[in-house]
């Protein structure tokens, strides 16, 4: 009987992991007084730590998350799953992690035996997010599964599935939600500040360089299969994220026409997406996302007012105006800020504001959104519920 | 034998003009050294002079025209025409017009005879533009006519038909083409200085408020006969217009999608439309307008960066923006500099860089949208050639 087995047979699993976290980090009791300084536990931490491995460690692992894990108060990279000795090599030596924590795709459901590790970050090609997601379940880890969630809804699905039956928290890489630049749309919108919500036109798009084709970043990108899709599920994901988050309700239905000038490269996947997005309470969303041109910007017009984030969507530098004046608002580390709240959703059992649920619904809107194109332009309805 | 019959039938009469309005301004000879000053002429006129007629006195002539032939330089204020006797004698006092130089739309035809005007302006709604544009041309008066040209490409062929037959010269409304900001923009992208572009988003949209429907200004254009259209027709064609500038070219294609959240106030014309241009050498556009949302930029992103302008469409207080920072540029009368430049094509016989094909063209893509939403928002091609 492997031990994967073992621990789903042994519920509930979240004060398993619970536990498991804290045996690792500083006793039980430290954490009620976790904000004060607890030195000399177990494995040398002062604090309640919830240990990280990143699967995949591509461009957004080794530029991003990597360097976030320094950043951040709660979790701590313990581990990581690398098909490529010479990255296991690098990464074992820059972040201190022992040869114990490193797997590769043939052993990686052992981490389920390893109980530095309480979260798999997945974070390779989308086409792998569902197999690994239910992997790293069926081996009784939280998941954090980077955005799109999947290549489709049902996809979706069988990682709820999976994350519930094994009573493992599911967490998606939707970093901007963690910006007070994005809380700050959330609440204006939500809240109706200015006034409700009358349009958005939201974009998210930068040119993929004939030259970039070959890079292993973008190689995957351009895959049907490993990508599921082009720039719409890519980067266009933010735009819609954002047009949920700023209104606070689910489009009902959406067109949209697909755009391709290099059909030598773009034989596969979307280069140019636009698509409009109808939500019931009246707000309308003017979509834009793209391989081909540079969009970054999040503008909600309102019945008294309107707002704005422009770059909305890079990793920093976001700046946000309304109709009153600047936002003065700081950056922060979005992925340690992501990371750290899901390590307090663990810590505290409750269920991460970016649960599966969101990326499910993103994926119905996307699945809309490309049978709308197939149907030339057509208004097509998004799936009601979840 | 009235005038207007006589004027017609002594060509060519973009001579016959040019000698009518220098006989009412200077001498012919002070055109060749109009740049020093000359007093003491026939009408106490120091320079060439081109005496404007406007049509319609609404908001627009009161709050922007008026104003601005007090800025021009070739143009000058000589006539108008309006039903309102209240308003006759405020403008007659205001701009110092003879009361022979004031007609109402009985008498508009009238105008033939008058050597003070040389060009009628038309500010009427809409769906009045080609009737009066072709009674100013029949009356051998070149014409200025708001935008949207007319209500339907059919009439645009008719007033340019007219235009051509009485040898009169015929210039559109679009003031924003006389502006700094847009002529860079035009420059950016026709000269591909940060390489081709690839996409924009324009969008030009106002909110109005259910209250003010019952304003002379909005009602009209709430009515489907008057207006021809909503949001598209009044304030989307800028966006358009933009597009057609910043690339050089005419869109082949365009889908659109229309939206209607008071279907009380808007039960005969658009309240929101997106539209999406295909321009042929490969560059999309993704266009916004409404009456319930504020949309005010021109965007445009190239192969090797991008170039903005927001405000974009108002009358004043444009800004602009490249990758590489500010546009130093100052803002201008718009209208001013319209109507001056109208004034030079009349003195030089020249054709007006916004001529009646402008309009026209502008039309034809409107036509082509409003066939896309009738169409469920299928691709719909848009007439080549005009």
């Amino acid at each position: 009987m492997d031990s994967s087995a073992d621990w789903v047979s042994t519920p509930p699993s979240s004060r398993r992991h619970f536990l498991k976290t804290v045996s690792r980090g500083v006793g039980g009791a430290a954490l009620a007084s976790a904000a004060g300084p607890l030195a000399g536990q177990a494995a040398g931490r002062s604090r309640p730590s919830v240990g990280v491995a990143l699967v995949g460690l591509g461009n957004y692992a080794t530029g991003q998350l990597g360097p976030a894990l320094r950043e951040t108060s709660i979790c701590e990279l313990t581990g990581i799953v690398t098909g490529t000795p010479a990255k296991a090599d690098t990464w074992t030596q820059k972040y201190d992690i022992p040869e114990s924590n490193v797997y590769d795709y043939e052993t990686f459901d052992q981490v389920a035996d390893n109980p530095d590790i309480d979260v798999i970050y997945v974070v390779l090609p989308n086409g792998m997010h569902a197999e690994y997601t239910i992997r790293a379940a069926e081996a009784g880890k939280h998941v954090i599964c980077e955005k799109p969630m999947a290549t489709s809804v049902a996809e979706c699905r069988s990682m709820i599935d999976a994350c519930e039956k094994n009573d493992c928290k599911l967490s998606l890489g939707y970093r901007l939600q963690f910006t007070p630049h994005h809380q700050r749309v959330m609440k204006l919108g939500q809240d109706e500040t200015f006034g409700s919500v009358t349009a958005m036109q939201n974009g998210f798009g930068f040119h993929i360089p004939d030259s970039a084709t070959g890079q292993p970043h973008i190689q995957w990108r351009l895959n049907k299969e490993m990508a599921g899709g082009g720039a719409l599920v890519d980067v266009g994901i933010y735009a819609i994220q954002a047009g949920r988050y700023v209104t606070g309700e689910e489009p009902v239905a959406v067109t949209a026409q697909e755009y391709t000038t290099r059909p030598d490269i773009f034989d596969e996947v979307d280069e140019t997406v636009f698509f409009q997005l109808e939500f019931p309470g009246g707000a309308r969303m003017n979509g834009s996302t793209s391989y081909n041109a540079s969009f970054n910007r999040l503008y909600a017009t309102t019945s008294d007012g309107w707002f704005e984030l422009r770059p909305a969507y890079g990793y920093g530098g976001l700046q946000g105006r309304t109709h009153r004046g600047a936002m003065d608002l700081s950056n922060v580390n979005q992925q340690a800020q992501q990371m750290d709240a899901f390590g307090r959703c663990i810590l505290d059992d409750r269920t991460s504001r970016v649960a599966g649920i969101e990326g499910l619904r993103d994926l119905q809107i996307i699945e809309a959104i490309y049978a709308s194109i197939a149907a030339g332009g057509q208004r097509v309805e998004v799936p009601g519920g979840a």
